[in-house]
């Protein structure tokens, strides 16, 4: 689920032997611990968010009437920008093939493609929308600073709660289709539940407690078993709820528990910042963080 | 609530006397352990979502029209095939009449009757739908995997907070009908509210957040009751995923408890940071983390 | 907020010199220890909910239009039948008016009233629909049943949690009411935000994920503030539900603390199972329960 | 995001050499640990919601016809009556100028300047409405009070969890805009998706299961995505509850430590069951529960 390698970027160690100005290039691009590696994440970041919004605006058909030739202009300035900060990725890491191949790799590629594309093939206007996915890049930078610590602990009991997880989603889909069924029969066409599909559709829109209103039960069976649907979602959202505060908690402690024993008595748990057993009063030993 | 009888699976024991060929079928068809027994289940699932897809898609009517013959075929042909499969697993077993009334016998037993009945009796149209249920079969293979084990985390702390839950079930419900009731006198028939059952289905459509906007309130004090109806039921949300994060911690916590058995008399259970046993008093031998 | 007091029903005491009929009725009608008090409970809520389904369905236009008779002859059977209960429960406690004043001896009075009043003045159907109240006399019988103390963890998480949650609601009714006023200024009258009390509805409607959609923004910064609203009703749900998990967590740990220290050592916090000190082995005293 | 300066306000020490009337002032306006405080205090509170009723209410178009008069009336006496208060405000004080320049001073001014500003340019009529944030002023009075205790635990739980929750806002908003553009091709304008933006909103209100209802998806692919966009909506809820309720159980944990002081050192902060002093090794007192 939450693949971990493909978001090693291609940093180049320092040992290695490489020209220089590849591993000054590496460390602004893919670093930010030197100050022209910030700055460039910081333009990056400005440059990504304003094409995103550059594509978005130009949905707008009345904004893309009036401004149809300034949106041409960004959305070339934003692609060849990109292009040029591709190739320079492409230029400054020793295996540039692993770089393209990775997933942050396929994400800059596709932030790019669209717009050529659209130069070759007419018609292709849809596949424009793929541009949105530039938003992803973003993580990138994110996942070089202090946030990624919190995240990685987020994803962290998200994987080690993956399985309960998954049961639950399984039996949540199979109450969906039996109830859909239901529904279904119960109802009939005339109140909108003209298949079953539509009807599990249905079902997932109020089992969520979402609630479009636009196809709803006109029987008293029909809102009988709707209400039942109604309470079994609204009581079923405490367990993925419970899986992952239960996770979240255990991961907390986790990370909270020393596990020096002490010389003498041999007992562990002791906290972070204790300089003797609490158990006999012996002195233990430093840390060795 | 949650029986677990029914789910045991009438497996043949090794020592038992037997003849041969019935242990190979069962461990075929019951079991997972075997190569051929997991090849059985992956190609059962495979042809369970196959059989349902060919129930989903054949209840909607533009695609029933086109492929009518289509359906016809396939549906004769999952029914012979679950037909045999519930042939085999009762010659598989010592005890049939065990299994056929057992839960999972009785859902196999209905993911075919529905065809042959509506072959005997036409324009049952409808019972065809029962033919669903055939995903719960699913669950079966589920049994055998490794993510039961996550599945019974969940079940034992659902049946462990199923008495808090079912006062926290009483109350939601009677607040439900009190203010339905209410909502009857205040808002009346104009609204929408045309009886106090109809009233009872539009709390539960709002306490449980769902809001259809079928039927809204319409008059200043109606809104003002609904309003506190809205911000009661998105407070209370809180109470069942209390009662279930707070269940699934505890058996959490009581997985983790040290194994550690005492050299004396045996007993297991202790705590991470005993040193004497609890019940004996004798030392415990030294955790070898 | 949760009145201890009034749930006390006015039992007598064993030793106390009242008529022995008196004591018999009393523990056949409040009591539940005896054979006939358990069955005079359970044909109490027999006769509870089927005169609450009758008062629900007598508001069914359809229905009442059909049976009419028959509703009226029941509601009289079921008030003379209450009515009774309400003299014998009167009779069997030796201060009736301590127990005419109670919170269920008024409920008692008022799933009787209505009808009786309904004779002396006419015109006051509404007034009938106060029977539904009759449900809240369920909750004596819960009362004293084993689902009482699971009841009761819950009371008492909730009243631990009292202020924090009054804190809560008092910061969403500010923002509720600061973004209504908001919503007021941007859509204005054409999109249905007619007034500040309206907005204030809607805005209530929105952050609680109920969403009727009866009125929605129409502007695009409308929908940008309802994009606000909504994100920020999604995400402050955690803060009851993070309040109340934590108080049931501590609820459950604080019941389950031996307070027995070891009289060698002097260390608590030992399991209710242990028999010896775990931290120096000397025999603890037996557990005084 | 949570500021804590400007909540002080500028109490002068007891100690400092003021005129002593400005001293009983300044207990009265600013503190509550007198009656004349409390009083103050109480009268205040009544009359902050008083005037907030009005401006309610006067937004009402039906009721403003009426009582147009009276509303003009009240809104003038509730202004004079706040600036009165402002003006003693700024005399009570030592510092004037540092009390205007905090966050209490500000939204005080706040809720008397529209009032004379409408006297002065005419049309401006939906200033008015900011006289709402008056509001805001009772949380003054509430931090005086003892519910502050409770709202300062809340408010370090989020502080403590705010880089998770902004990592999970940011994922949210993600998914948000890239199933959002994903709507937008697969529905298009004939749905209502008629740019990226509006589907971002539908996404949005989808997401966080409000589901309005006035935009809904109509193709089969469209419900399809749709559905995956409500069960993660539903799903990733667990997220912000987990960060809340396992940041608020830490807190609670950190809360309930021992206060016995070390007799050599005097260090507190010991576990319950600690016999010797961590820091410095020395035998702790026993604890006097």
């Amino acid at each position: 689920m939450i693949h971990d390698k493909p978001l090693k970027h291609p940093r180049i160690h320092e040992e290695s032997p490489t020209s220089a100005w590849r591993q000054t290039l590496n460390r602004i691009i893919f670093g930010a611990e030197t100050k022209a590696g910030k700055a460039f994440d910081v333009v990056l970041i400005i440059m990504i968010l304003l094409s995103i919004v550059t594509v978005m605006l130009d949905s707008v058909e009345a904004i893309r009437n009036q401004y149809r030739q300034l949106f041409y202009l960004s959305e070339w300035f934003f692609t060849l920008l990109f292009t040029l900060e591709y190739i320079l990725r492409l230029l400054s890491v020793r295996r540039p093939l692993l770089y393209a191949q990775s997933f942050f790799g396929f994400v800059d590629l596709l932030s790019i493609l669209p717009t050529y594309l659209g130069l070759l093939i007419p018609g292709v206007e849809y596949m424009l929308t793929l541009r949105i996915l530039r938003l992803l890049r973003i993580f990138r930078v994110l996942k070089l600073s202090e946030y990624m610590r919190e995240a990685n602990v987020l994803l962290i009991a998200l994987n080690n709660s993956f399985r309960k997880i998954a049961v639950f989603l399984y039996t949540v889909l199979t109450l969906v289709v039996v109830f859909g069924a239901l529904m279904y029969i119960v109802e009939g066409s005339e109140a909108g539940f003209t298949s079953i599909p539509k009807s599990v559709y249905w079902t997932i829109v109020t089992i969520t407690t979402v609630g479009y209103g636009d196809i709803s039960p006109q029987t008293a069976l029909g809102q009988l078993l709707a209400s039942t649907i109604m309470i079994m979602g609204y009581g079923i959202i405490a367990v993925p709820t419970g899986i992952y505060s239960a996770e979240l908690m255990k991961s907390h402690k986790q990370s909270r528990i020393d596990n020096r024993p002490c010389p003498d008595c041999g007992a562990t748990g002791h906290d972070f910042d204790a300089v003797y057993c609490k158990y006999c009063g012996h002195r233990l030993n430093p840390r060795d963080e």
